[in-house]
């Protein structure tokens, strides 16, 4: 399945592992993907810990790092987790608090809650255009890293260009047809485009219907991956059929024993089935699909404060759900993960995986191959 | 692309076309594809009417009709049309007629509002188990039909017996993987995997990932089709990777010059982008996938009364439809479209959709091919 980003990037196979873990990286890295490390929770010393672990475990092989690059000076992002927290009304609180409460929910350790909110300083600083330009030029001293996407919307034309120059790919997510031709004129040269199926913030628009459009608005020049239902080779297959030179996957790797998930969450993970992966603003303000909880759904019910805008939304959430982790409650426990959920009922490995895939992968070319026999003399 | 299904129902392509125009039917069979009539707005005399003509132009073929067979005797479903009106609550049956007399869209005259009428009190009374049994008695009558499709849940026991006994394929709609598992006890033997993006009635589950959970249930004895998102020769190379053994395509014919949408509904149509496709509750009280239209979403807007339950919601929503269609009014205008609306831009017919479908096809098979060259020998 070596597709021409292949060739362009230097891996064998077009796996892309989308985590926030090194190890997952590493082993898809490894084993002929393409690792990319989700960097925006990181200050940029630890940024540049994780990409000089990355370095000594690849043998030289390349890899890449997505971050959230705001194209505008935003004032509210700027503004200080204290003063954003005075912001969130005292009823959103009083109804996060009540629900856990009423759960017997322990509240956080002090410490533990001091952790949890460095961690947001250091999100929302990432968010900045000034703290996404601070890991980018981390990820920059990094010879290895071949490919930087962003997460939100095209890149500015500062990052293009710098990225260009220095020889390393441009990538962009994209939920839309009409987004791609923006991508594209703002000099981006892999899209990724993303269903409404995956895991995380998604659009309304299923992989299946989206790629051919992204292909189709993005030409010869801009590569295009599909993310969103890839779990499985026969969905590699199906990606590849509709246009796409490779996938970009997340879900999955959350079941490997590599993973960033603690036996608990993993638990949750195997049991939770494809119709309990939901879409629900809860997390961030924005949907976000992930699985289904009494945390979850709570807010959906009639009576709940009405969802906070971002960031607020995911400050409040942030807190509770490190509760919930802590007091490993299935019940309220949520993680944002996609539709293939169904599919991931077991702990594997990252090398397990990766061979799964690529015999799933065959299986499902040698079907469609004993349909046509005929069209190969074309 | 022929695959045993085509073999067990004797057509040459494993596109399945559902349809309520027989045009399409006729067009689809004759161009090696499998028509697939959707009987339940029919009388049975109506219906008898269609399907000699059908038998008329087919040359022989076979084909198929689609029903909604209820597995279960519901009080609420037979009772007069004029009974259920009366228990549209006022509130709901001003805020409609608001909407439309503040939009400027005359009422119905008393003949066309009667016409209407009495389609309703068709449809309506052929989903009660004995008017379902009267549409199926008259199918059967016609040997070229060859596969029955239950549009809602398993069909009950006494029809599997008849259908299979005679010769006749059992079908039925899926939307979630625990589903198939339970027409596949019911002796369904073809299941159509219908993923979020379609058309009409859905679930949230996207074709990608639907399929292959799916294929799992069933096994070998029972043939999978994918619906959703399939109007390209390179999503059905997808949908066969994915382990299906043809599509099922409703959106891609109303485009078409057969189709039974008048000049004013098409141009609506073609205007229409994907992400304009949306899950509301307006039409029946379910979601159903349709054009995003001032209709459907003022039902949505803060102070809409809450949607009434089905066939309530229905009966209020058939009139105001009939009233927007003769307005051609386009602000006001839905219709049951999948997400694969955005790709149908211009009309076109059956003949050359058919035709575009193949090529498509085979562009997508070559390209998979080329990226596996070796593979071949195994």
């Amino acid at each position: 399945m070596r597709t021409p980003i292949c060739i362009k990037l230097g891996c064998e196979l077009p796996i892309f592992a989308f985590s926030h873990c090194r190890d997952v990286v590493v082993e898809v890295t490894k084993a002929g993907g393409f690792g990319v490390l989700g960097a925006s929770t990181f200050s940029p010393e630890q940024l540049e810990t994780e990409l000089c672990w990355i370095d000594e475990h690849v043998a030289g092989r390349p890899y890449g790092v997505d971050v959230i690059i705001p194209t505008r000076y935003d004032k509210q992002s700027e503004a200080s987790t204290e003063h954003l927290e005075a912001l969130i009304p005292d009823e959103h609180r009083a109804f996060m608090d009540k629900l856990l409460d009423d759960a017997g929910v322990p509240p956080l350790p002090a410490d533990e809650r001091e952790r949890i909110h460095a961690a947001i300083v250091n999100g929302r600083g990432n968010m900045t255009p000034d703290g996404a330009r601070r890991l980018l030029r981390v990820a920059l001293n990094h010879p290895q890293v071949k490919l930087v996407v962003s997460a939100l919307g095209s890149p500015p034309p500062d990052v293009v260009v710098e990225l260009r120059e220095r020889n390393v790919m441009v990538g962009a997510m994209c939920g839309k047809g009409e987004h791609a031709a923006r991508h594209r004129a703002a000099g981006v040269q892999l899209i990724v485009a993303q269903g409404t199926e995956a895991g995380g913030h998604t659009g309304d628009i299923a992989t299946m219907v989206l790629v051919p459009q992204v292909v189709e608005a993005c030409g010869d020049e801009v590569a295009v991956l599909a993310a969103g239902g890839i779990a499985k080779g026969s969905q590699i297959a199906a990606a590849l059929a509709l246009g796409a030179q490779g996938v970009w996957c997340g879900s999955v790797w959350l079941g490997t024993r590599e993973s960033e998930l603690d036996p608990f969450e993993k638990e949750v993970l195997f049991e939770t089935r494809t119709e309990d992966a939901v879409r629900r603003r809860a997390r961030t303000g924005k949907p976000v699909r992930m699985i289904k909880s009494l945390l979850s759904e709570a807010w959906e019910q009639p009576g709940a404060p009405a969802y906070l805008p971002t960031p607020l939304q995911g400050i409040l959430y942030n807190e509770a759900h490190a509760r919930v982790v802590r007091a490993k409650r299935k019940d309220l426990y949520s993680f944002p993960v996609g539709q293939v959920v169904g599919m991931i009922n077991e702990e594997s490995s990252v090398r397990d995986v990766m061979y799964r895939l690529q015999l799933e992968y065959l299986d499902a070319i040698e079907r469609l191959r004993q349909l046509s026999p005929a069209e190969s003399e074309d």
